[in-house]
């Protein structure tokens, strides 16, 4: 397991990517759109992890509505898992909740599975595994 | 540059420790009180970078005033630099804020230096160098 990647929730992404690039010295090297999901996604390399900040595209989506009621900043962290039904698995047994059970589609060529913040401290986690 | 740490401020960490543990199928690798910051530290690994429980042991303390007002969550993103003094020029070049610009003691073995979160997009970001 590791840290995959952290989502950060912004206002714009041409503010902040321009911010981000500054930070890390580095531009991002992928801008996705995720339609179903309502948002557009920017991604930058940190060592093993990304950074991928997150602009809602429409005013009902999960992001629209994270800045609606907590502002820009972390809205989730990815931990990466080799197998990721044998996690969601193994998290079960182990008494933790998710959004849903069944792996989707997610940006950056992943399977992703949310696990319910009310059962992890209230910090919104995501599994991810490198589609095949 | 690597996410050397994600800071998470949590109101026990007795139940989170045991949380965690859970979550990420392993046990805290240290537990250290960093009794200028008013808090207790519990750190796991993950990858190359790790994740830190912070519990407040007074009011007054950063932590405290954090749960207080956003309760339990992410608290701030450590970056892990070469050079902590290197980066901090090269930052104050590019506009960043900084809350002190004289590095500080932190926990395990760290020099660290806080960006101001006015300066990236509500995060509190802190930088941080393995002690020589």
């Amino acid at each position: 397991m590791k840290i995959e990647h952290l989502g950060i929730a912004v206002k714009s992404l041409g503010t902040s990517n321009e911010l981000f690039a500054k930070l890390l010295g580095k531009e991002n090297y992928k801008q996705e759109a995720v339609e179903r999901e309502g948002v557009t996604t920017s991604f930058y390399e940190v060592g093993e992890s990304k950074i991928e900040l997150l602009e809602a595209t429409n005013a009902d989506s999960a992001i629209a509505k994270f800045l609606d009621k907590r502002g820009e900043g972390i809205h989730h962290i990815a931990f990466g898992v080799e197998n990721i039904y044998t996690e969601i698995a193994r998290l079960k047994t182990a008494g933790f909740i998710f959004i849903s059970e069944e792996p989707k589609d997610g940006a950056d060529n992943k399977l992703i599975v949310f696990l319910h913040p009310k059962s992890t401290n209230g910090i919104l986690i995501e599994l991810c595994q490198e589609k095949p």
